[in-house]
């Protein structure tokens, strides 16, 4: 790549809107996953608008040169991985925020944070509800491409639910509007739902409209702690074909921990296992919770517990914490495998059973109410041995989930770490199939190449 | 066609699977939208099982003849419309139906009618929301199909929000599976949802595994009676952008008055609309309730009445019976034009003006909640003048809607009928990208060529 050419990409962008340099780039090299093989990229372009967006990408088509779309850099399966040569395209800068009350949505411009969102939501007394742990940090435009889930899903639904619309970026320039403040809409192909979780491979997102919903009242917590995994388990199980809660979640001994180093909140480290339930609804009688907290108590709980409202949020705060708590005991591989609600308990104790065979630490938490979870195999990176028999649990976690007939990812994406356990999973004919539609939309390949599909 | 080609055919399939002849295949030839250009079969296929689909597929592929999968026959938009020379792929005798408790999921076969689903869902204590109108008579195929909605959609949301995974037989024969009974799953491309509302374009739908839900509690219901439509339109607005009903529903004078003449319910004929409102949560003090009657009231409701359970089932009957009740009154066009809630008024008040305008009946029914409505064009098919007319105020209803920001199909789909209004909406790029699609899909266009897209 001649400098010449990164001279033109400059002369269409604002002064500060292109970085250059090792350096520079650096900090944009990986997201959250520290991708060992992330790339260096000739350039790091900070667009502001729409047109600035389709600058890049038409320059970048015209020359042939890969783009990596990224937005807050929180993504853990290597999804915004630099590659050498090409194009970060950071959505950072992209906030706008606007909420519209008579259509009860907001339109965004991707870089802004989940948080953000549900902040002005908040102040205008309506709700997002998409919740990833990482809500503080990450991006609207990160969860679109990876279509992200969260806590509260269980009741409400991921991403893709609440996407109304978008303004997508497609790979020779134009600028497509799909969608709009519109609740039902069948008219041609989904589009708007092909786009989300597409991980930037198919067009970068430049502004989406969301759903919003009426504040929902503040759930009712139970915690419950359990000295087996087994009976957490099947507690959870039973929960979750039985009722609908607002939240069920479930994070094992070495998460409680890590995160009890972290923020000293006095949980129980003895504990096997800490699930939390809870439910939204407006029954005065209770009847969920009450049904949680026998559920607990039959399958073997030592202790169950309807929280205060204070002590609720803050077992859900550490709940969250997790990730980040974990990761200060070393470098992590996370994994993202879901499987039917039936197998939740075997992929539980299967992953208990890899930790002990590989003989690394996997801590384990969950959004156990939709069989996702979140096994996270921790290592010593100075240690070659450690971290080869880590890489080597960290596959045996996605073929075991892939076995039990679920996925390698719930809501994290594939990216570029989860790859090669694609085809394992979907199958010859899902991956053609797909292949054909990157193929239609991006057919020189310069939208993310190596994310979810081999670059070419 | 060669009869040794048919002949080729019916050697593949069952004695009883394939008919052939004129008479044979006339009820064959239209869905409900009774497309006056709908052509005549070779033949009618009626598969039970994957692998017979298949043979008609790749028969269909090896002599280049088009294939019109059809349900249960009840689509309102020509989605089923035979083709001349080709094949009717009805799926009526697909109606394999298994509830798995443990994972709370149902997978059917697609000929399954939406009633038969919801019948044994609730026998298991479960529940499967999505509710058109005509549940009693169509097909979970082609709710698939079309992503069709319903009464409680605009609380419990549209067919795609239950499709879990999907079975498809592919243009070249294949049959791919995709997802199952994991909730969250995000590997890969979102094929599910890219199928789901496809209109038979992309592949033949032949196995869908659906989540179900607990059984919700039966939702109270308000009925008012408005002597204006503006005034209904305005407390319809209020409601829908601040609480979350469980049912938003409207209907016309028109509407009341050939309801009352088929059901003979006692509905109030001189009233220009009745609202239905419901709410469904377990509120012990009916707050949603409460400020439906007032936000009614306010908005200048001559009657406003919270409901018994009965007698709320019967209003919510005879809104499901508007359809039919409207088509006594006449040969139909039937629109499902759908624009931001803000705009529903205008929408309303812009029917109205067409119906003066063009002096031809339009009775306006809607899925009030989510601005999704049916304008029913009602003429005198024997009398040319008034057809012409009709169709004249059909064009200009899907115009109105686009000119609001609003959509051609809410949930009945594009079809036939509505295509040539289809690029007005999405425009040239989306409608170029849906083609690369659908041309990736379907290279040689066998598959329901004329529905959404221009016939290859």
């Amino acid at each position: 790549m001649s400098s010449d050419a990164l001279a033109e990409l400059s002369a269409q962008l604002p002064g500060d809107a292109l970085l250059v340099g090792a350096d520079a780039v650096e900090a944009y090299r990986r997201d959250r996953a520290l991708d060992p093989t992330a790339g260096v990229p000739l350039a790091v372009a900070l667009p502001r608008t729409t047109a600035e967006v389709q600058a890049v990408v038409r320059w970048a088509a015209a020359h042939g040169i890969p783009i990596v779309p990224r937005g807050a850099g929180t993504g853990l399966s290597g999804g915004a991985s630099a590659v050498d040569g090409g194009i970060v395209l950071s959505t950072e800068r992209m906030r706008d925020l606007r909420i519209d009350r008579t259509t009860r949505t907001a339109t965004v411009q991707p870089g802004l944070l989940n948080a953000e969102l549900k902040a002005a939501a908040a102040a205008e007394g309506l709700w997002y509800p998409p919740d990833p742990a990482s809500y503080e940090i990450c991006s609207i435009g990160g969860n679109i491409a990876t279509n992200a889930g969260g806590l509260c899903c269980v009741k409400y639904g991921v991403t893709v639910d609440y996407v109304l619309g978008l303004e997508v970026v497609l790979a020779d320039g134009r600028a497509l509007r799909l969608g709009g403040p519109l609740i039902k809409d069948v008219a041609g192909l989904s589009l708007t739902k092909l786009f989300v979780g597409s991980e930037g491979t198919l067009g970068v997102i430049t502004e989406i409209t969301l759903r919003l919903l009426p504040a929902a009242p503040a759930p009712r917590i139970v915690a419950a702690w359990f000295a087996s995994i087994e009976a957490a388990a099947a507690a959870i199980a039973e929960i979750s074909t039985t009722i609908r809660p607002s939240l069920l979640e479930y994070m094992d001994r070495t998460c409680i921990d890590a995160v009890e180093d972290l923020l000293g909140r006095g949980l129980d480290r003895d504990a096997a296992a800490l699930v939390l339930g809870g439910s939204d609804d407006l029954d005065p009688d209770g009847r969920d919770v009450a049904f949680m907290i026998d559920a607990f108590r039959r399958h073997g709980a030592c202790e169950v517990a309807e929280t205060g409202r204070a002590e609720g949020e803050a077992l859900a705060a550490a709940r969250r914490a997790a990730i980040p708590a974990v990761e200060r005991r070393g470098r992590l591989l996370l994994s993202d495998v879901g499987v039917p609600l039936p197998r939740l308990g075997d992929l539980i104790a299967g992953v208990d059973a890899i930790s002990r065979d590989r003989e690394v630490t996997i801590a384990m938490l969950a959004h156990a109410g939709d069989g996702n979870t979140h096994p996270l195999v921790v290592f010593d990176p100075t240690d070659a041995v450690a971290a080869e028999r880590a890489e080597l649990a960290y596959g045996e976690i996605m073929s075991l989930a892939i076995s039990l007939g679920g996925t390698i990812s719930g809501e994290h994406g594939v990216g570029r770490m989860k790859r090669p356990w694609l085809r394992e999973q979907i199958g010859d004919d899902a991956l053609e199939i797909a292949e054909r539609i990157k193929l239609a939309l991006d057919p020189d390949g310069i939208l993310n190449p190596g994310a979810i599909f081999e670059a070419r």
